[in-house]
C-alpha cells in the first residue's frame, strides 16, 4: 500500500484489519477451490492467490506499520500483554518481526506451489499414484525449509516452522511426551486386541444415504450450539474448517453411504473447530485478540466434540433414538450399546482421520518423525513412500499396499503445512485435560450431554478458552483454565478407563 | 500499488493482469455471496468486496499507468484498433480517462451500498415488502447520479450510464427503435391473444422433480457445448453467469419443481452467456482484447441459445424424446407438439424472467422509460411502485398485486446496474440478425440442430464474434458478422412468423 500514514497505534490496527480483509478473501478462494471449482481454473486460482499472498505479505511488512508497533509496545498501553490492546500490540509486532525477514518472492512461490500442490495431491490421489505429485511435493519441502532457515534465529528448523502453528512448542519438550504416550498407548492396544469379545463395527458398514447423513449431521452440529446463520456445512475431499469472516464460518465434510463414521464424526470434529472460531470476539476479527491461540488448543475444541461427547455412551442416550429415525433401514435392529461399541471400536489400521481415539496418536507420531527427517533431508520425497510404509510396519503392524492407503493419503504437506501434525495429540492432550476441568466446574453436565444440552459446557468453553483469542500463550490458557500445566495423565486414563470396559477387560460394574 | 515502474506498455499490461486478478476475485465474492453466503457474513463480505473495488480503482488510476498507455497510444503500436494491442490500448486508455475521474470515495461507497443492497433486496423480496429497501435503493440511486454527473461530459446521466454496457448506445437512437419495436409487438399480441386456438401451458406447471431438472440441464448444456471443465452450473435465486478466470465460468440458475421452463430456459439462457466467455481468447484474459464487447451482445448469445434455438420445433425433435426419458411421469403421454407450443406460449405476464419472446421486449421497454425518470429525479423511489404498476398496465394490460410481482423482482437496481436493462432488448435484435446470417452461412444448419450437434454454429459465433473481444465496436461487430446495420426486422418478422403460427393464424403449410 502506498500510503503511509503518521505511526500511530490506531493507524497499525486499522492497517492490521485490511490485512485481514485480504487474508479472509484468501480463505474464500481457498473454501471455493476445495467444495467444487472447476478443475482447469486452477492456474488462474494460483496466480489470484499467489497476487494477494504478496500483497498481504507487503501490507504485512511494511516499515511504518513496523514502527507504529513498535512505539505502541514501548508504551504504557501494551503494558498487560493479556489486555486487549496488550494482546494486539506484542502479537503483531511478533507477526511482523518474522514477516520482515521472508522475501516477498519466497512468500509469492510457497503460495503459488501449494495451491497447485494441493491440486496435484488430489489428481495423484485419485490415481493412486504418488510418483507424479512428487517433483511438485519436493519443490514445497525446499521452499519451506527455505522459509524455516530464514526465520529459525537459531532455532532448528523443525521447531521453526512448528512454532508458526504452537507458540512455544519444542521438539526437546514434545518428542518425551509423545513418545512415552505412544509407549502406553502401544501396551493398550496389545492389551485390547486380545480381548475375547471386541466390538464389531459392521453396523456402521450398512447404507446411510448421504442426503440423510447430511441432515442428521446439520442437526447435530446445531445442536452442539453451531450457529448456521453465522456458518455453513458443506462437502470436500479432505474435511476442515475455515473462517471466511467474523460471521462467516464454515465447516466440512465429506461422506460415504456405507461408512456412517466418516461423514458424522468429519463433521462433529469440525463443528468442533467451528464452535471455537464463533466463540472469538467477533469485533476483532483478524486481530489478535480476535484469532484462535494455536492449533493444538484449536484442536482439542474439535477432539473434545468428536471423541470426548461424540463418542460417549450419554451423548448417544440423546443422539441414539434420534439416529434410529433418521436411519430406519440401517439401525432400527440395533441396540444402543452395539452401536456405542461399534463407534467406539479400536484397530491398527492405515488411515488417519479414520482411526480410533487411541491408534490416532500413534498417527501422528509417524508423521511427527518423519517430518523431521525430511526438513533436515536425512529423508528424500523420492524416498518417502517406502520410509512411511515402514514407519506404519513399525508403530502400528500395518502396511499400506499403494500411495493412497500410505503417504497420499494427507492433504498437509501439499498444502505447505509442515510441523503442524504433532498439533493434533497436543489437541488430544488438551481436550482430555478441559474435559477433567469441566466436569468439575460444569453443574449437571454429564446428565445435560444425555439430554442433548450442551449450553453449559459451551459456556464453559466460551468463558475459558474461545474469549481470549491469543492473549495468552496456548500452555498458560491451558494453565488458567484446568488448573495445572499440560500433562499426559488425563488423556492416557482416560482412554484406558473408557476402553477397557468397552473392551469387557474391567470387572463388570467397575 | 505502491511501484512506478517505467512506463512502458508491457509494464501496463502486466498492470492490467494484475487489475484482472483482483476483479476476478471480486467475482469469486459475489458468486458466493449469491450461493448460500451463511446470512450474517453479509458485513464482513461488503467491507471484503469495498476494500478491494477500493485498491482496484486505485490501481486503475495510477498515473504512470495512464501515461504508459498515452504514449503507447501514440505510437505505431496502437495504430490499427482492431488488432490485438490496439485495441487493448485504446480500450484500456478509454477505461482510465473514465475511471480518473471517479472519486475513490464513491467508487468504494458504491461497492458497499450494493453489496449490502443485494443482499436488502433478497430480504425485501422474500418479505413481498418494498419499503424497508426503499432507502437502500435510493441511496443507490443517489450514488449512481453522482457517478453518471461525474463521467456525463455533456451527455445525459443516463446515456452516460448506458454506454458503460453497451459502448456508442444512445436514448436517441435506441428509443424510437424500441418504441416502434414495442408497437408492432403489441399490434402481434393481439392478434395472437384472439386466436381460437391458444396453446395450453398446463403441462409446465406438472412435478418435475428438482434433482433431474438439474441433471436434464447439466446434460443439455453440455450438449450445447458448455465446457464443465472450464466452467460449473448451480443454484441461485436470480440466475446469471459469471467469469472467476479463464477458465472458470459459472452459469446459475434457480428451480422449481412445478415450473419447468424457470429453471430449463434459465440455465439455456446463462448457457448461451457462457459459451461466449468460454469463447473470448484465454491468453487475453482481462483485458480488452480478450473481454466481451457489450452486454447487447452478450445477451444475444444467450437469446440466440435460449430462444432461436431452445425453443424451436427442430431442437426438440432432438431433445423432446430425452425430456420424456427424464421426466416419464410428467411427459410420456404428451406430443411433441403440445409440448412445443406450452413453451412457446404467449401471455400479458407480471414477471420479466419468465416472459415470453413476444411480450419480453414490453418489460424492457417498462424498465427502459422508469429509469429515465428516475435518474432525472423526475420519478422518486418513494413513487416507484406505483409508477411500476401503472407502466405495467398500460404496456401489458395486467397490473401487479404486491411488490415482489413487482418493483421488487430484479436485483438488477440492487446492484448498481442502471441503464442495464435496455441491453437485454437490443440483445434479442443482435440474436435475430444474427441468426438470420448463420442460416446463410453454416450448411446443414437445421439438421445439425434437429440431431442435437451444435458444434456448426457455435464455430461460426466463435468465428464472428467471440474471438474479437473488444476489438471492434458493438455496432461494428455485429455489421461485420451479419453484412448490414442492426434493425429490428430480422427479430420482428421472426417472432411473426414463428407465433402466427403456433397459434394457428396461418394457413396450414404457409
Amino acid at each position: 500500500m502506498p500510503h503511509a500514514p503518521p505511526a500511530t497505534l490506531e493507524s497499525a490496527i486499522a492497517h492490521a484489519r485490511k490485512i485481514a480483509l485480504i487474508d479472509s478473501t484468501l480463505s474464500v478462494l481457498n473454501w471455493d477451490e476445495r467444495t467444487g471449482m472447476p478443475t482447469d481454473g486452477i492456474e488462474h486460482r494460483a496466480e489470484q492467490m499467489q497476487f494477494l499472498t504478496g500483497m498481504v505479505h507487503q501490507m504485512r511488512t511494511q516499515p511504518w506499520y513496523g514502527e507504529a508497533l513498535q512505539e505502541a509496545e514501548a508504551s504504557d498501553l501494551a503494558k498487560d500483554p493479556s489486555s486487549e490492546v496488550g494482546c494486539n500490540v506484542r502479537k503483531l509486532l511478533r507477526d511482523y518481526r518474522r514477516d520482515v525477514r521472508l522475501p516477498q518472492a519466497l512468500v509469492e512461490a510457497l503460495s503459488y506451489a501449494t495451491t497447485i500442490g494441493q491440486q496435484q495431491w488430489q489428481q495423484a490421489r485419485a490415481a493412486n499414484d504418488y510418483k507424479p505429485f512428487q517433483p511438485s511435493l519436493d519443490r514445497i519441502w525446499q521452499l519451506k525449509r527455505e522459509a524455516a532457515d530464514t526465520i529459525a534465529d537459531g532455532r532448528s528448523r523443525y521447531d521453526a516452522l512448528m512454532d508458526e502453528y504452537e507458540e512455544g512448542a519444542t521438539t526437546a519438550t514434545l518428542a518425551p511426551l509423545f513418545q512415552s504416550l505412544g509407549d502406553s498407548l502401544q501396551q493398550l492396544i496389545g492389551e485390547l486386541l486380545e480381548s475375547q469379545s471386541p466390538p464389531s463395527g459392521g453396523v456402521l458398514e450398512r447404507f446411510y444415504d448421504v442426503a440423510d447423513q447430511s441432515s442428521f449431521c446439520r442437526a447435530m452440529c446445531q445442536t452442539l450450539g453451531f450457529d448456521f446463520q453465522r456458518g455453513r456445512l458443506d462437502v470436500t475431499s479432505h474435511p476442515f474448517c475455515t473462517s471466511l469472516g467474523p460471521n462467516d464460518i464454515r465447516i466440512l465434510t465429506r461422506y460415504d453411504d456405507h461408512h456412517f463414521s466418516m461423514g458424522f464424526f468429519g463433521a462433529l470434529h469440525e463443528a468442533g473447530h467451528g464452535l471455537y472460531e464463533q466463540g472469538l470476539p467477533t469485533a476483532a476479527f483478524g486481530l489478535p485478540a480476535g484469532t484462535a491461540v494455536s492449533l493444538g488448543v484449536h484442536e482439542s475444541q474439535s477432539r473434545l466434540w468428536e471423541n470426548i461427547i461424540g463418542r460417549s455412551q450419554g451423548f448417544w442416550n440423546y443422539a441414539f433414538p434420534l439416529a434410529q429415525k433418521q436411519f430406519p433401514a440401517a439401525l432400527s435392529d440395533v441396540s444402543q450399546d452395539t452401536f456405542y461399541r461399534a463407534i467406539n471400536r479400536v484397530e491398527r489400521s492405515l488411515i488417519r482421520v479414520e482411526a480410533d481415539e487411541v491408534t490416532y496418536n500413534l498417527h501422528i507420531l509417524i508423521r511427527f518423525e518423519l517430518e523431521q527427517a525430511l526438513i533436515d533431508q536425512q529423508l528424500s520425497t523420492s524416498d518417502l513412500p517406502g520410509a512411511w510404509n515402514d514407519a506404519y510396519q513399525r508403530y502400528l503392524g500395518v502396511r499400506p499396499s499403494n500411495d493412497r492407503e500410505g503417504v497420499l493419503q494427507d492433504i498437509h504437506w501439499s498444502a505447505g503445512l509442515i510441523g503442524y501434525f504433532p498439533t493434533y495429540t497436543l489437541g488430544n492432550l488438551i481436550a482430555a485435560q478441559l474435559w477433567e476441568a469441566a466436569q468439575i466446574a460444569v453443574d449437571d453436565l454429564h446428565e445435560d450431554v444425555a439430554r442433548g444440552r450442551f449450553e453449559g459446557l459451551l459456556r464453559w468453553l466460551r468463558t475459558h478458552i474461545h474469549q481470549y483469542g491469543r492473549r495468552y500463550q496456548p500452555h498458560e490458557l491451558v494453565e488458567r483454565a484446568t488448573g495445572r500445566p499440560l500433562d499426559s495423565t488425563p488423556l492416557l486414563h482416560g482412554l484406558q478407563r473408557k476402553y477397557r470396559r468397552v473392551y469387557g477387560l474391567d470387572p463388570p460394574g467397575s
